[in-house]
Formats: C-alpha cells, structure tokens, sequence
C-alpha cells in the first residue's frame, strides 16, 4: 500500500505494475532489472539523488517490486517506496566505487535468494546507470541465467500518462511558464548570464503557490549569440549584449515531472532572416499542434512543420521532439518516442511530447517549443501559456 | 592552442595529456576512448550539459586529441574545445536514441579511418556514460581490435592537482562558504524547504563578485528530522520544524570545479546525545586534519576519526571522504582515492578531498564536513571558513 507520502494512489501503482507484467510477458522474461531512476521511480515511488551508485528495482511476475541499492540508500527507499520494508535491500558500503568488489555480485546474490538463478532476466543495456562493467559482473555472476535485452520496456509503458500524472504535468507547465516569463523580463544589455540563471532556478524551485519546485533534469539553458548555434552550452559570467539572441530552454517541475518549455529573447533590433525565420517557426508549430492528434503518427507532426518550413527555403534536419514525463537528470526525455520524419509511434491520447522545433542557424539560434498533450480528438493542447513569438527587447 | 575562453593554459593540458600517455603506456593501450565527462573536459576544454547522448574523446599516442559526438554538439566543441576543427566529430541526428542505429557505428568507423582497427583500445567499463550496450555494439564493430577495461586510468591523473586547478577550487570554496552561510542564515521554522533551497541556488549561480557561479554536480541536499537519518532525499515543499536537525550537503561551482561543504542546524534545543556526538564529530575531524599529511594513507585519515569516535563510544562504518575536482553529474567525487580504512592511497601534496566524516544515527543526522588539501608538509588545509559545530537556532 502506498505511503502518505507517494506521489500517486495505489491503484495508479497497481496499473503500472500489471502494465508491465504485460511487456514482460510480451519480451518473454521472468525477472525484471531496471536501472533507469525514472523507471525505478515510476514503479516504486523511490525518490533520491542516489543514482550516482549501482541501485535498481527487481521486478517478477508475482508480488510486489524488490528496491535495491546502497545500505545508506535503503533508509530513503524505506521512506519513499509504497512496498513493505521486507523489500527493500541495501548493499554494504564497502561495494562503493571499489576495486576488488561490484554491486552486481551483491544483486546476482538476491537473484539466487529469490530462486532466478535460472530465469530469463531483462535488463536495460542502453541506459546511463547500467554500465558495461555492470552487465559483466552481472552475466558472470549468473552463469545459468539468461539476461536479454529489454531497453525501453518501462520506458514504453509510461508513453501513455494517467490523469494523475497529467495533474503533476499541467504543475509542472505552470512552474514553466513562471520561469521563462521571469528570463524573458530579466534580460538586459549587461546583465551577467549567472546572475540571470539564478533568478531562474529561483523561480523555478519557489515554484508557484502550493506547487514547490523541483529539480529540472536538465540545468537552465541559456546561451546568447554564437554560443547560441550550438546547443547544450551551460552558461558563465559574461554580460548579455544587445544586437544577441539568447535562447531559454527550461524546464519547470513538480514532483519529478517535467513541462519544457523555450523561448528566444533578442536585445536590440533583430535581423531581417530572423523575423522571417520566426514566421516560418511559428506557422511551422501550428502546423505541427494541429498534425499532432490521437491516430496520427509522430512523423506526421514532424513533416508537417518541416514541410512549412520548406515554403519559406528554409531545410531543416535532426529530430523535432520527444515524449516527456517522469525524469531524472541526465536528460528531461522518457527516450522513447521521436517527433522526427523515421518514427512511426501511433499517437493516442494521454501522450505528452515536448514538440521541440528549434532553429539553429550558422550565426543564431530560435527556439520557441512547446510541452503538449495528445486529446481524444483535435490537435494536441499546449500545457503553456507564454506567447508563442520572438520576444524583441530594444 | 587553447582558445582564449578555454579555462587553463596550452601548459596545463600539455601536462594532462603527457600524463596520460605515461599511463596509457602502462596499461598497454594505444587508443583511449572516454566518455567521463570530467576526463573529457580535463583532456580538451569540452564542456556542455550534451552527455546524455553518446560522446567521447580518443587519445592516441601521437597528435591532438579528437572530440566526438552528436553534430549538434560538434558546435559546441568548436567552441570550447582547444585543439583545431579538424579533431572535431559529429555524427548524425537519426543516430539519436534510435532503435536502428547507434552512435557507436560512427565511432567504430572513425577509429578504423584514423588506422586503429586492430589496436589494443581502453574503454571506461565502470561509467554512467559508457552504456553496455554501446560496449556490445563497440566490441561487435571493431572484431580485429583489443578493447581492454581502463575504467578510472584518467580520473587516476587527476588526482593531484597543478596550481591553476587548486586556484579553481579556491574560487569554488568562496561559493561554497556563501551558500552554507546563506542556509543556516535562512533555515527558521515554518521556511518551506524549496524557498530555502531556491535561496541556495540563487546564491551559488550568483557566485561571490567575479567569481561566477557554475552549477554543481549534485543538487542541494537538504533533509530534515526523520529524512536526513537517510542520506541523499531531495527537497519538498514541507516547511522546516522546531525540534528538527537538517543538514546541509552542498557544493559551489566554478567552471565544473567543486568544494563540496556540509553543516547541520538544528532549530531548538538539540538532543543532549547530538551534543556529544557533535563533541565527537569535531575532536575526530581534527584528528582526521592532523593525519591528513603527504606521506600518510587516505586510510590514515579515517582510521584517526573513527578511533576518536570510539573513545565517545560510537561505532562508524562506511566511507568518510573521497577525491574531489572537476566533476559533471551525477557525482562530484572524483570515483579514484575514497577515505576509508581498505584504503591506501598515498597522500601526496596537491591531492584534494571532501572528508566527509557525517554520522547518520537512528533519529537524527549530523553533517559537518570539509573540503581539504594536501599540504607540503604539516595537516591538510580546509578550503572553507565556514565554523566548525552544530549550529542552534533556538
């Protein structure tokens, strides 16, 4: 039974739990390992910045999940999992970083105590907390197991959101719309880009009301002028300056949950290419929301802006979105779905995307996106709020 | 040549890759391939929040370095990165969390362009950012090649460092100070948790005059009462309590350099037994201090604080401390030297550490903790200011 403290009802739980019993029946494996702190969170509720050491959730075909991780790490599962202590397994810290032990040796440990020393065992090959070190010790370990492949499972399984998480989303969203408002009303010619990043976080983890603000997966991205045509550049201490763009990436967050969010801020007078560039993006993105709906598919949003785009000689390439939720950092995507022209994912309602159609330039960059919602019919609805343009600041 | 921004002198990373080629020697390897992002960054300037998708650097024996990733971010090289263009590597968007493709195809066709097809080639098994399967699909691509664990061989080089990264940790220990101060300065009853934590961040991004904030590898940690008996919970929007202990785990940043810094406050009048385990604490850090000398062992350190804890009849297991430096999340330790008494490290001047000698008891947690380096002679310096005890607010 769920803690007071869990995010979501029991029966939310219980949906996720039978959901994936269903992949893993479909994938043909017994025994589920995963790795991923959003997936671990999704089934379990377990909450902590404690991914930096080998922890994870085992999950079978009978009875509740198996949280395991670091001894330390154990008294926070016992505080934010719903299951019943008797599941939650800690690791003595000597494991830690060590170079005459593994974590893997203690989990292969649990896996014969629970009697799979035998069984087909998923695990998730592509994932930043399942080293290739982990995978050896763990098939070394359990010579008579078959470990397979299983990436993504979970992940798929959390495409379609509840309305519960819905709920966190549109908090999330609120969070989002306060914090690019806030970058966009601070910039200014001369104003240091740290000091504009920390009105952001400020804003962002106040959050708004009773919504408290969580920790984006991903750091506030800032960047002005050349730094702007690349993306993922982290900010520093130079003064923002007139006749630049800079571009907010942000994410608000609420309980994990994320809602990105961009928009571009130009100081001075922007150039001709960029207006026009900005008029393609826009009727580009209206395209997309309204290709965006439950029997299309994610490249049909995709083609739909890029083929705007194209009317105004304007080719763009690379990926246009991914589906959002539940996430820890390194990355604020579930890695599942892609808005891109390749990707084939049916939409259905319930899905939530970050419809992500960026322009980097040779000598700027324009990012204006937004979190969406796939309806039961329609185009997709926006979670946000902020005026979906170039904002000019002279 | 380092560009103008890069963060060091042409000295500075001529003496890291000198060093590393010594070691790569040492390990038999002729190629190195690495995907830490604080190796790659101390290798070549890189830096930006993009290691959520695949990328590396490869260091031969012979040349520059070469920086690969997604092309997107091949931008972001060119622009912090200190070795010319033509080192740099993209590969293409669809390569993108695709279920098709993986990035390792490109690399494995780049080792083979540069002549390196059946060379003895050191891989980092043991690191979020080297997944097992890009291992698998690494292995299967390069058939002819030897592909050997170096797990930590470039985290290993960094453990002592030159006088302009100490002068780094400096500015991120000024940082460090604020944002501890700013927090028990804050901390008072009815306070939600995530207004304290926003305050915290807003005073590390700001930074102290021209030393501007970075953000640090791991969020503030905050956990009051019942949650700070488990490390690493994250904050809530539950507000602070009279006759609560909270602690207070946090770093400053500058330019990906940590100083990580930890005191507890208790809102009250503490626990007569959290008197005399902070009587404790104390005596044993200044133990722990003493032997922190070049020439002692990092087991050294722990075994003098733990012996003074048992005079106080405390038992105290687990790690107390680890290496600390240039650090990218989801850790700010530097994964090579840890403070413990399987340890046995040799100190040696330069060498830096978080001695984090924290106790976590039944009820209540008790954190103060220190930021060091290794001396030429005489105990270990404390980079921070911040007093030394338990802080009462009443």
């Amino acid at each position: 039974m769920p803690l007071e403290s869990a995010p979501f009802s029991a029966d939310e739980y219980t949906r996720r739990i039978v959901k994936t019993r269903q992949a893993m029946e479909s994938a043909g494996v017994e025994v589920l390992f995963v790795t991923d702190p959003s997936n671990q969170a999704w089934l379990t509720g377990y909450d902590g910045w404690s991914f930096y050491v080998h922890q994870g959730v085992i999950l079978t075909m009978e009875g509740d999940p198996h949280w395991w991780g670091r001894y330390m790490d154990s008294l926070g599962a016992l505080r934010t999992c719903w299951m019943e202590a008797a599941t939650i397994h800690g690791y003595a810290d000597n494991y830690v970083q060590s170079t005459v032990r593994h974590p893997m040796q203690d989990l292969a440990r649990i896996v014969r105590d629970l009697g799979f020393e035998k069984a087909r065992i998923g695990v998730e090959m592509e994932n930043y907390y399942y080293s290739a070190k982990a995978h050896a010790v763990l098939t070394a370990e359990l010579p008579d197991a078959r470990i397979v492949d299983v990436t993504a499972l979970v992940n798929w399984q959390r495409l379609v959101k509840s309305d519960e998480e819905i709920a966190f989303i549109r908090k999330a969203a609120k969070i989002s719309d306060k914090i690019v408002r806030t970058a966009i009303d601070r910039a200014e010619p001369g104003l240091r880009k740290n000091e504009l990043v920390a009105e952001i976080f400020h804003a962002g983890i106040s959050g708004v009301g009773d919504i408290w603000g969580d920790y984006p997966a991903i750091v506030p991205l800032t960047p002005s002028g050349l730094d702007a045509t690349a993306a993922h550049l982290t900010w520093n201490g130079d003064p923002m300056r007139k006749g630049e763009a800079t571009f907010f990436e942000l994410s608000g967050c609420y309980r994990r949950y994320h809602a990105p969010l961009c928009r571009t801020v130009y100081l001075g007078t922007p150039p001709a290419e960029m207006r026009e560039a900005e008029k393609a993006q826009i009727e580009g993105i209206e395209a997309g929301l309204d290709a965006a709906r439950a029997g299309n598919r994610t490249c049909d949003i995709a083609n739909a802006f890029v083929n705007v785009l194209k009317t105004y000689g304007i080719q763009r390439e690379g990926r246009c979105g991914y589906a959002i939720g539940l996430s820890y950092p390194p990355d604020w995507g579930e890695r599942t779905a892609s808005i891109r022209a390749e990707d084939e994912t049916l939409l259905e309602p319930g899905m939530t995307f970050h419809f992500m159609p960026a322009l980097w330039m040779k000598s700027w960059g324009l990012e204006t996106t937004e979190p969406i919602l796939i309806t039961e019919s329609g185009p997709a609805e926006p979670f946000c709020t902020v005026e979906r343009r170039l904002f000019v600041k002279d």
